[in-house]
């Protein structure tokens, strides 16, 4: 018999990326305005057929990347979105059979990817209020446990944990010799940063993407950072030429742009806007950290989630217990969550 | 003690990708020309916020791709250039200790992954005449094989294997139930594709990159196709989002253009062009299929490279006994070739 690894076999994946086009996409956490347009294009004017041409160079962006976040170049890997970062370290750092402890529901792919590599997911469950303590967490730590992922913020609730907590997960995990992935994906829209515990501890490490704030889902990229030995690990798991050129191209621009600040404030006051509006109209608003607000429709959550695609609007429903009565609803700009305003209040009764 | 994979620990990898910036770059065998600076900018010319920051959309792209080579969609993966598809190929259909048997020396990918997912390489070495035989590939084939992979044609050799060569190497596969991979890299330098085993046989699987003609190794994209089948364990194994939108941008205008039968032609003419050159010249030239020359200097290979570097051109050696006193050159069009050989001739004396 030919041999099929069983693993991928059984797996069940769920591809959600096409027929978004000219939908006003408050999905995915994309950032839905996306960069102006006179950006865009001040961007890609000097490309040319070397730049297309050419396997992509990273160490210049690495290094301005490393600089701007204040670690040493060795101290970063690039990859394909921190999708690529967080299934290497998985790769890495965990063993057939071994235990990966994630809050859930979160990021589904920690729970794939576990699945996919023949691992045990373990979950910590929310709480009845949507919180989890460090203690839930650490109760789930065991010497048969290899990685300990934190989300911060998580996703799709939004809830952080403090720094004492994170100390107190971290000591756990240490004790039990368990490798610890803090996952940054909303990081920006939260500025209580945990990249001091990567850069000071061996075994910690921290995952972020430009697919959010930074507007850049449709180029592909994301990068870990940790201790340099650790780091050269996952550079060795990579895929060769993993990251593109037009992705390093544009991360680089926003870096040396000066804009982020003001970016961050604009999707933060949208975010603001939108839970505002809504609990004035008396809707239930989960307001969190992240660039999302979990909203308690008045009609159900999944026809509304249908009648509003009709509508040109994609928002995500769930079919579990805790956030089966929700909306996720991705945050923009104030003048973008007016749009999504508008439409919701007239289908949503 | 935390756990780290031993097969990635130790692990060797080359990263060659930096540091080429202004070179003549015949060293990767990218399209040193690339694609004409004017039709870059009409395929950028419509980049907008959207594109840049949605989640790649690879729906349209597949569809178009599939009527090109005349498959059905759901019989392509795309992947992150070629080698990402190798990789998950290797994951689903080899088990830890099974073995994966290729010509050597080849492309560096598959003893690499063999290493890192703890399979066995089992290299065909070459005859004196730098070819293999289909029996040669064939003694190797047993109950322990998982993978047979076939380069068509092979890097860096350029050597190919004739229909009822493939046919002979696929029976004995099959008998063994040993998976095949074509490795169809190089082809539209040759216009001999296995693409129909891929098509008529389940557990055969054929792969290409953007990367060499299409001149698109900085947006970083390939495919694999075969049965629908085994098409969809692949793309199972894929990270979310794997491929980019420029890439895809890129490769749906190099399809729809018409300019892919001119670009082959110029290319095989700059080839022709500079084998006959050198040969002219007194220089031993070994003519295979793919965009690339075996050329012996007068002068020690290592060392004229490194000239060679100093002049601004990229060339590859080898430490290898049957190619140490061979350059691998990169074809291109007939003007970059003059440009190569006018600085040959003055270092290599």
């Amino acid at each position: 018999m030919y041999y099929i690894n069983p693993n991928i076999k059984d797996l069940f994946r769920i591809y959600d990326q096409n027929s978004r086009e000219g939908y006003l996409r408050l999905d995915l956490n994309e950032n839905p305005g996306g960069l102006p347009d006179a950006f865009i294009k001040s961007v890609l004017k000097d490309v040319d057929s070397e730049f297309v041409a050419k396997y992509p160079e990273t160490l210049e962006f690495t290094e301005k990347l490393a600089d701007f976040i204040k670690v040493k170049p060795n101290e970063i890997c690039l990859t394909n979105g921190s999708a690529e970062a967080i299934r290497h370290i998985i790769e890495i750092f965990t063993k057939p059979g071994g235990k990966i402890v994630s809050v859930a529901p979160s990021y589904a792919m920690y729970s794939v990817y576990a699945k996919m590599y023949g691992r045990v997911h373990v979950p910590v469950p929310y709480n009845e209020n949507m919180t989890v303590t460090a203690e839930d967490i650490i109760a789930k730590i065991d010497d048969d446990v290899d990685l300990v992922v934190i989300l911060n913020p998580n996703n799709p609730i939004g809830d952080v944990h403090s720094t004492e907590d994170m100390e107190k997960i971290l000591a756990a995990a240490k004790k039990h010799f368990a490798t610890v992935l803090i996952d940054e994906a909303y990081f920006y829209f939260y500025p209580n940063s945990f990249i001091e515990f990567a850069k000071n501890n061996e075994h910690v490490f921290l995952t972020r993407t430009f697919s959010k704030l930074f507007s850049l889902a449709g180029c592909r990229l994301g990068y870990v950072t940790g201790q340099a030995d650790g780091i050269a690990l996952i550079q060795k798991a990579c895929t060769p030429h993993n990251v593109n050129g037009f992705g390093i191209k544009f991360a680089q621009a926003i870096i040396e742009s000066g804009m982020i600040e003001n970016m961050v404030a604009e999707q933060l006051e949208g975010k603001k806007y939108l839970a505002d509006s809504l609990m004035e109209k008396g809707y239930e608003v989960n307001m969190r950290e992240g660039n999302f607000l979990f909203i308690k429709p008045k009609t159900e959550a999944k026809a509304l989630t249908e009648r509003l695609k009709e509508n040109k609007i994609l928002v995500k429903y769930y079919n579990n217990e805790m956030l089966g009565g929700f909306i996720r609803v991705t945050t923009g700009t104030k003048e973008i969550m007016q749009q999504f305003i508008d439409i919701l209040l007239k289908l949503d009764c």
